[in-house]
């Protein structure tokens, strides 16, 4: 056992009475026996739905899922309070491509998240296709003023890890609209963010800084993007016609949910694990981040039902407005700050509930190393990798407070097939894999609480 | 470059124009850019469809996959002669069950491939429901004759691989009829072999023992078993009554498809990779086993696009009739004994089109240990295991030949949601996965071809 303990590189916190081994088959077992999270997703995005910040929805998904913590029994439940942006959609978009003069494609489109709309006129102007903002910045106001800018980078393929790929292309959904508006543009219509081909438009958030024009912004699903291309290299003049109802609202009042079980020993030391609660407007934000918010609470469950007594506190958080505007991780780390707690650690899960492949860390190669002796007791539950790299957006804000911030790494293929669409349904979570990534987590929870970095 | 080698373990077989990782670096970028791959299973999904044995479709399938070869420009491309079994389905079969009398339930079955019909006549009698080929056994005749057995034993959904589950459960399939006929049993129907709670029944082969009688068999869908088992568990009597039209008729000629890249350095050295071009005769053979087969044809293509030259011969076989009888399997390796041809190592694909995990090999914990210093080269991919376990049915004959005998492991959790069952599509194999799979192969086959074991 010593010799375990050695190997593993640290010194116990405590003295369990199981091995580390077998706690952790129970938390396995026990996710995917029971599939809890499972039929926490299901309620979420099928009694609930999708749920945008400010949203009815938002607001009955605080509900559900503060019920849910209280149901399954953690020491304390409540809400924190955060004012959230209300970005509405209106009624639906549409948009037509016409060649030469004739309608020759409806578009399947959806709004830019943030994105103003036009107000329900229809805005028609020229399409000028372009693949970088340097583009943009070379053909200048001479080409662009007046038009349409049609963004149109596809996803690098080559890329093995699929967030590379969406890093690599994501600059023209985020600052598109703002840069062409620079150049005279009136509107833009941007490339869906994903490797797959199919007519699924994916939104997203936009960003329009101080001072910059708003202009109204679409993505067009890839099969659309493709068509519009090969009409452009035949040199078929393009016009693009859209139509919007969309508008930033004034702020509203929303919640984090807050759910804790309280440490045996150090009881002030707390650990964070959470996903966000809201989501875009189309969908059911089930990998985005519904997914991640069940596995979230599940990780908390497992301790409970097992009789798993952590030594740090551990809570569970569904942050609110992650997608436009991190309110709700802010409003977090600023209760932290005030009230002057010490945050040990914190798990985001928010790159869907795939199978797992291990957690990224925001911390130094010293720390990073010494987490990696885990991996002997983490690598028959498919988590093979404990590596340097980002923790998650709505825990990041916990930085300065001196947590080591840790993602949770689930396999990256399929997220960008469904990532802020009308596919990101439940259907498409498998229920093994969710639950496989709550018992993860539940894992590294347990190992966070067992010994010191 | 010489510690690079030397901490491979391995004794390179040529002087490399180009690093290893630039090499599998290639073939990914290529599998995953082009994705040929899906295109191919796509036409052997969506224009020909599923594939038993001795049917038109499989035929169909023979000559697809050969002119594939062709076009892709392979140096050698050939048909095996295989006489397989022909069982064939009939009508669709029905069942249903009455409780006290009235019908309660029309159930979702499939008529387990081999087993004999009832005829086209309605068979009638009792349920008895029981968890294990034990419990069947202690029951006995008295328990048994005369009645329909259920066999319920739900997969054990604690097992981290899926395969370990499906193992656990399926002699209730493969010998369940046999041995409830023993005691006069009438027909069974089997617990479809699934972690999913769903509507598909799942059909797979059964074996009738010499001497025994053969009693008609099918899969019934898990909520339909569950159903069946509350009622039961109320104590009401449940009557099963069946009809189908299935029967083995004559065998028939077939073939499996054969292609060859001719090794540079050692020709005579034979590394076969496959998997099974037959499939059964529901759904698509999508994941079981199209996946294995485009990605085997693709693992040949992508050193012949990228003009990497093999040092051993890579012959690239679509096995005909794994499914039924494993004809196909057994005449390729009595051919290679035939032609006393040195079959240095063999890799097949038949555990679905999922995201890579790694390879299972059949070889001492010496070659094994030789071949973990290749995970160096391809973690990044996703291939985080090389560990011993079994090869697959196809390539198993060729074990008295001396073959390095290896399975290409990717992710288990999804493949049983699917697995001889109507949902087993082209819409449910992910783009993305499928590449990376034909990537991981092709990237075996260099370093099998590069280094000595």
């Amino acid at each position: 056992m010593l010799m375990l303990l050695i190997a593993l590189g640290f010194c116990p916190l405590t003295e369990a009475q199981q091995p580390d081994s077998v706690i952790i088959r129970s938390f396995f077992t026990e996710a995917l026996s029971s599939a809890k999270a499972y039929d926490d997703l299901r309620y979420l995005c099928k009694n609930i739905g999708h749920r945008i910040s400010g949203s009815a929805q938002a607001q009955r998904a605080v509900e559900f899922t503060y019920d849910r913590m209280k149901a399954y029994g953690f020491d304390t439940v409540y809400l924190q309070e955060v004012m959230v942006p209300q970005w509405v959609r209106g009624a639906n978009e549409t948009a037509f491509v016409t060649g030469n003069g004739s309608e020759i494609l409806q578009l399947h489109v959806t709004a830019l998240g943030n994105s103003v709309g036009t107000g329900g006129v229809a805005i028609t102007a020229r399409i000028i296709e372009v693949f970088s903002l340097k583009q943009l910045e070379q053909l200048g106001k001479a080409a662009i003023e007046g038009n349409i800018v049609f963004f149109n980078r596809p996803f690098n393929d080559a890329h093995i890890n699929s967030f590379d790929a969406y890093r690599d292309a994501v600059d023209q959904r985020v600052a598109g609209a703002a840069e062409a508006a620079k150049y005279g543009a009136v509107a833009v219509v941007v490339r869906s963010m994903t490797h797959s081909i199919d007519s699924f438009p994916h939104t997203g958030a936009l960003q329009y800084p101080h001072g910059v024009k708003k202009i109204p912004a679409m993505a067009v699903s890839t099969i659309d993007a493709d068509m519009m291309h090969g009409w452009i290299t035949q040199n078929k003049e393009l016009k693009l016609s859209m139509t919007s109802y969309c508008e930033m609202k004034e702020d509203v009042k929303s919640y984090n949910v807050v759910g804790e079980i309280r440490g045996t020993i150090h009881p002030e030391e707390i650990i964070t694990v959470g996903g966000h609660l809201d989501s875009w407007d189309i969908g059911e934000g089930a990998h985005d981040d519904g997914a991640g918010c069940v596995q979230s609470i599940e990780a908390l469950r497992l301790f409970k039902v097992l009789h798993i007594k952590p030594a740090r506190t551990l809570r569970c958080v569904m942050f609110m407005n992650e997608e436009n505007g991190l309110r709700g991780g802010k409003a977090y780390a600023q209760q932290a700050l005030l009230k002057n707690e010490k945050h040990y650690a914190a798990i985001e899960s928010d790159r869907g509930g795939f199978a797992p492949r291990g957690f990224s860390v925001e911390a130094g190669a010293d720390t990073i190393r010494k987490m990696q002796r885990w991996l002997a007791l983490l690598t028959s539950y498919g988590l093979d990798k404990i590596e340097q790299g980002g923790g998650g957006a709505d825990i990041s804000p916990l930085n300065p407070l001196g947590a080591v911030l840790i993602g949770y790494v689930p396999d990256s293929q399929r997220y960008f097939d469904v990532h802020h669409a009308a596919s990101d349904v439940f259907e498409n979570v498998n229920k093994r894999e969710l639950a496989m990534g709550a018992g993860s987590m539940a894992s590294l929870l347990w190992l966070l609480c067992r010994y010191e970095f």
